[in-house]
């Protein structure tokens, strides 16, 4: 480094903005055996550091630069000595560590996705063999800065359908308005959704049971989309948050990203056919374009911290 | 078309070979209304026609051309008048429209992507609420060539891991081998599978309950991972199809292609820490490279007809 | 609506927070003709809106919604009335409008990937055949908010690689870190990046020539990538930013997004061979996981208003 | 094992059939430095094997059994040993090794992808910096199988595109047809192609130059899309591989998958617009359902080897 002479700080054009790095995509599988019977837990696991680390940018110091595979080989570690108990306590542990053990590190955000195994259903008592769930993928996401945490729980690929109690009408036009009012339509979405706790792990303050939580959580927002007669996707986004926030104390916030999975009846008049949806009708399942509904749902008096592209990722 | 002259045949520098053509991925819903009991099916359907199309590609003449954009339309019309009792059901009835409804034509082969959906459990007794499933995805493909009919039956994406009764010992080695025999090994795999049914549509012969045999297919193919004391992934394969022929007269082979998800045990020693698979280990998911296993398994004296990339699509 | 009262505002559990809704992925391809000569611009367009959208959510009134239906319209209608001069001009003329023609409507967000296109060498004058570059892909994203417009250029998908000159050494350790320093390592990453333009709209302010300041903006990370001795990716990462913003003035600050795509020397030694960088090495391509590096650089004085998760999308 | 007896053979309920085992997507990158200037070349590797493999299906018995393992370290070895000449010529290398090495093993087939790499344009001598090229991927497959080999190059994902020169009129019509003809579209396709070399390995016989003859193939194939007046998809087809077989006399037959990627004219007319081919029309570049045109084009008396999924896997 010697030879690479620092450019005087007064004589820089251009400076460092905000900054993170780290591991991404850490895919860590941990095995519990309680003898003949096995549990497993699968996840994904990216740690994005921050604090002080102007000089690996600017001269390419690294004297402030933890390997981004210490901390992969970290999280292995901490599966194998602490275990896995939710996504959301894991990812606590982890964010505590790195800002706790090394004072350049002011910042970690840890964002784990978990894929859910169910059992294959054999006649032996022994219990070791799994499938893949398969349907949504469960997230989390901690972020440590200074003392406190903020806990984001969540969810992404859910694909959920209604096949009637949806209409779209009475809407806004203008000139470019060719949309025909529908009274009787589906309604398909792939909820992605993130919910944030309470909690920020101030002294005294339990955690909550983070897979309860997450349990009832997604219990909820599938009632209400089922529940709920549609006049909009907006309409159905509103009432699921809201069915979240209500029946679960521990969240302040929820935010959605609903993409309008189109559905369109198709025109079978040609071909001397009727397809009316009151008759079970046949539908083209459209892939693009497609509406795009995003809204955070709050608890009164709380903030809306979570930001816009946390849904989209 | 006047002023473009064939090429007299005799001058051909270069002939044309097999050939078809259709339309891939027709994405069709048809949901079906029993009352406030609404059920669904979800299908992709891909149409490949082949027959008297040499003209079409030497002179350019459409003349027994029927679009592409037809095979779609009659996708969605025969799905209004007739319904969809099962993907095998559906790609019979198509493949023997599209021959027999044109002098041109003479094979049809249909495949189909079925999607799952589950209902979301609600307390109201309307039932038009689904989640998509996202475990496996059923495949049919049928086939139509001159009288006879080729029904394949099958699946993908089925992700399958059992979390001990595997090792991997007393292999073979030459100067390139450095792996380590693994007396407990996770052994886990994302199942892709073709089965054919012995029916050929000859007159009287009745069709096997589709939707009842894929059922029970999936069930035995999964059994037998479970159950199975795993030497390598071969042994597991044979194991899974063995079974399926057994307990399925209707079957006649079945072809599994079985990618070994690897799940490496990580070396914490480094960190003082053991991690033994009898103690419950931490696991590094790989992604690529990835052992590839593919075998098709028959009833004795059957003939082995499906060919090799069908099961890697 | 009439049988379905609004719940009294006061009784409010849970509070509607900042949304927006749109047409995402409006695939458009506009060809221009100048006589054999034709030219293409082909992009993905989605819009995002937001305002007076309250009774949407609460109870389901449409009065204010503009169907998604009706952006994708506006865009293809655009195309045609107006062309597609670059993606930004066509961003800004579509967020002009949407805030411009609705009063409901205060804020919009046009996002844009544009797909290069190359000609293919053919002898004859006609130009009217391409294929599609496939390197990277340009984004815009253009925000008009109240009277101002902010707008980000920007790229993805540009894969590049180093085959030396890149270090990695001198770098903190903890009880987790096993990595051993590189003195001659590849350096490869797939470059995603969003720079912010000082342009706002503001009256007589002209707008930069877009395609040259994106032609350029590129030009010099590249130049930078190739040109820096690299310590680190994070070191990389700044000189890439900083010469593009010394070098155009039109350019306030440029955010990066730099997976650290591992290129891991193979340890041949079992089978008696070498393996040193100097000497021409054998590198494995690793998937995951991967480091990530983010960054923003900015011109001094600029504020640092890209987020976060912009360019990881 | 002992203790697991293989069941006589004479009770075998299910036998098994064609069957290939081998390690997927080997990701090897090979640097050779000449001075300052570098070259890669930059691979994805899937070999399979097959021979003697029933023991290790029925009983479990792994003694023919060369872990997949051991490929994968073979590919990175030979890649040092012996360098990449091209994807053909090592392929036939790997081929040649598995099968003579091993009296177990009496088919190998190998599969390679190859990306390509353009050079980062700069200023200094040195040259050691890339930028993915990103347009098509060149694929080879070379298959031993006894003494001889079977020698397949070709390509996928390069996408093509011409704006005029394409109808499609005077096609067959039936109940369901309701497409319009069309004098002026856009043709616009994504070439996947698979070509048959003559060169099987005889003594004596010098294989083709395979970088020189990959080139040219390739500037064959495009050179006929954009120089065909299409009347279908079909018979541009036919143009591109007649034209690659008159050229390329190394060179059998040679297989397209050709998926239309259709660009359909948007109706503005509700808007007061017109939108002609002629006067530089704007297209929806729709996703799915697509038209997918397959054939063989061969030499005459050329035998059609390649199998029909081989080019849409």
């Amino acid at each position: 480094m010697a030879d690479r002479p620092e450019p005087a700080r007064a004589a820089r054009t251009a400076v460092l903005g905000p900054n993170q790095y780290g591991k991404a995509e850490t895919r860590v599988l941990k095995v519990t055996r309680d003898g003949a019977v096995h549990h497993v837990r699968d996840l994904n696991v990216s740690v994005a550091l921050s604090g002080d680390m102007d000089e690996a940018h600017y001269s390419g110091s690294n004297a402030h630069v933890l390997p981004t595979d210490t901390a992969k080989n970290t999280v292995y570690a901490f599966a194998r000595e602490h275990g896995i108990d939710s996504p959301e306590a894991f990812a606590v542990r982890l964010a505590r560590h790195f800002t706790d053990s090394r004072e350049a590190i002011r910042r970690a955000r840890v964002r784990v996705e978990e894929y859910a195994w169910e059992r294959i259903d054999v006649s032996s008592p022994a219990r070791h063999s799994f499938a893949r769930r398969g349907r949504e993928t469960r997230v989390a996401q901690v972020t440590r800065d200074g003392e406190g945490f903020e806990v984001l729980g969540g969810l992404t690929d859910l694909v959920v359908m209604n096949t009637t109690d949806s209409e779209f009408r009475g809407y806004a036009k203008d000139a470019y308005t060719t949309l025909q009012e529908d009274g009787d339509r589906i309604l398909a979405t792939e909820v992605s959704a993130r919910w944030r706790y309470g909690w920020t792990g101030a002294a005294g303050a339990e955690p909550p049971a983070w897979d309860a939580s997450y349990e009832q959580a997604v219990r909820h927002l599938l009632t209400a989309f089922a529940d709920t007669y549609s006049h909009s996707l907006q309409q159905t986004l509103y009432a699921m948050g809201a069915r979240v926030v209500e029946h679960r104390p521990e969240i302040e916030e929820i935010r959605f990203s609903l993409p309008n999975k189109h559905h369109f009846r198709v025109d079978l008049e040609s071909f001397g056919l009727t397809n009316d949806a009151a008759d079970g009708a046949v539908y083209f399942a459209a892939d693009r374009p497609y509406g795009l509904i995003e809204a955070t749902v709050l608890r009164p008096g709380a903030d809306a911290r979570i930001p816009d592209d946390t849904t989209t990722r």
